[in-house]
């Protein structure tokens, strides 16, 4: 199909597109003349990925440009992939700050405390740091008790993570990745419409 | 304190803070001459909560704005701050395309299915279908049965989200709203933590 075709099938302009490939974010069509190139449903798949990623996922156009490279690039060490992945998904290093250092550490500490396996130098240690301290800014009770009442419950959707994952190795980064930034928005959406059945439910509502 | 001890004691530059002052985000401090005012402990929480939204939860400042006036406004009646706190919570309509005709009511068809007791018309429920759709699109399988897992635990964090709100109005207003934008990093970071304790666990690593 033309780009115009593509534009018409993905719901992306086609401005849109044409910077999508100048940044590498699309992959070239074949060529069929000078001025003209043909697309095919592998372009039409990676639209809406790049969408869903930006628009439902929330990451910065260089984001999706680096968390495409990881799962496009074939060979890769799987943990080396995982990592970099990690990497990729995690906050800049400008809105570390947040918190001071009273909470530095905390997350470390509680971790090792449930028996978490869990590598001490792991980054996401940091972001619970900081999500932790935000929720005490807010002026919200977040103390380890309440943690280890909602870590009971993750530990299971964890468990799905995993159970789901795909044993052949390039599908599952794909899952690992993807279902990494774009589950999380379906976990926000059930968690408001779950807390509104359950005050309902204590409400006596039904 | 003056504005300069407010800076050091919030970690926000004076800068930043007169723009707070001028939007609304900060209430003006004692007026103690014509060129100063004078700030307390009050503002320093605040400077700290709107960092919080911002930083960690994510949100603009405009949308800031409108959480702080919608908790900050007494009286209200609480199921009207409830309904204004999710439309200040929801994404802009210029995000809603995503996902096209085809995913437009599979949530409102799963929650009946599952007999949650949640409003026909709630927002969220668009939320979930956006958000479905988009895992749809990153190409990872998520059908109703790996959707009915991850409720299962979700049902338990709502319940802990709902057992520890405060029964005073006031209190229980901040909780609802702070907690469900600054609660959901906390569950995103152990989300991490957890898939890698699983993972290695499953591996026989411990």
């Amino acid at each position: 199909m033309r780009l115009a075709e593509l534009s018409d099938a993905s719901g992306v302009s086609v401005a849109t597109l044409k910077y999508y490939l100048r940044e590498g974010l699309l992959h070239p069509g074949a060529v069929v003349s000078r001025t003209q190139a043909d697309y095919d449903d592998t372009h039409v798949e990676r639209v809406r990925l790049v969408r869903a990623l930006s628009e439902v996922g929330g990451l910065p156009l260089a984001t999706i440009a680096r968390v495409l490279e990881v799962i496009t690039t074939p060979g890769k060490e799987w943990l080396e992939v995982l990592e970099a992945a990690q990497r990729t998904l995690l906050k800049p290093v400008s809105d570390k700050g947040f918190g001071g250092a009273e909470g530095r550490g905390r997350a470390r500490a509680w971790v090792a405390k449930r028996g978490w396996f869990v590598d001490p130098e792991d980054p996401f240690l940091d972001e619970l740091d900081r999500a932790w301290a935000a929720s005490d800014a807010g002026g919200i009770g977040f103390d380890e008790e309440r943690l280890n009442r909602y870590a009971d419950h993750v530990e299971g959707i964890a468990e799905v993570d995993i159970d789901t994952v795909p044993t052949e190795p390039e599908a599952a980064i794909r899952q690992v990745i993807i279902g990494t930034i774009l589950v999380d928005p379906v976990l926000a959406a059930l968690r408001r419409l779950a807390q509104q059945h359950v005050s309902n439910s204590v409400a006596g509502h039904h």
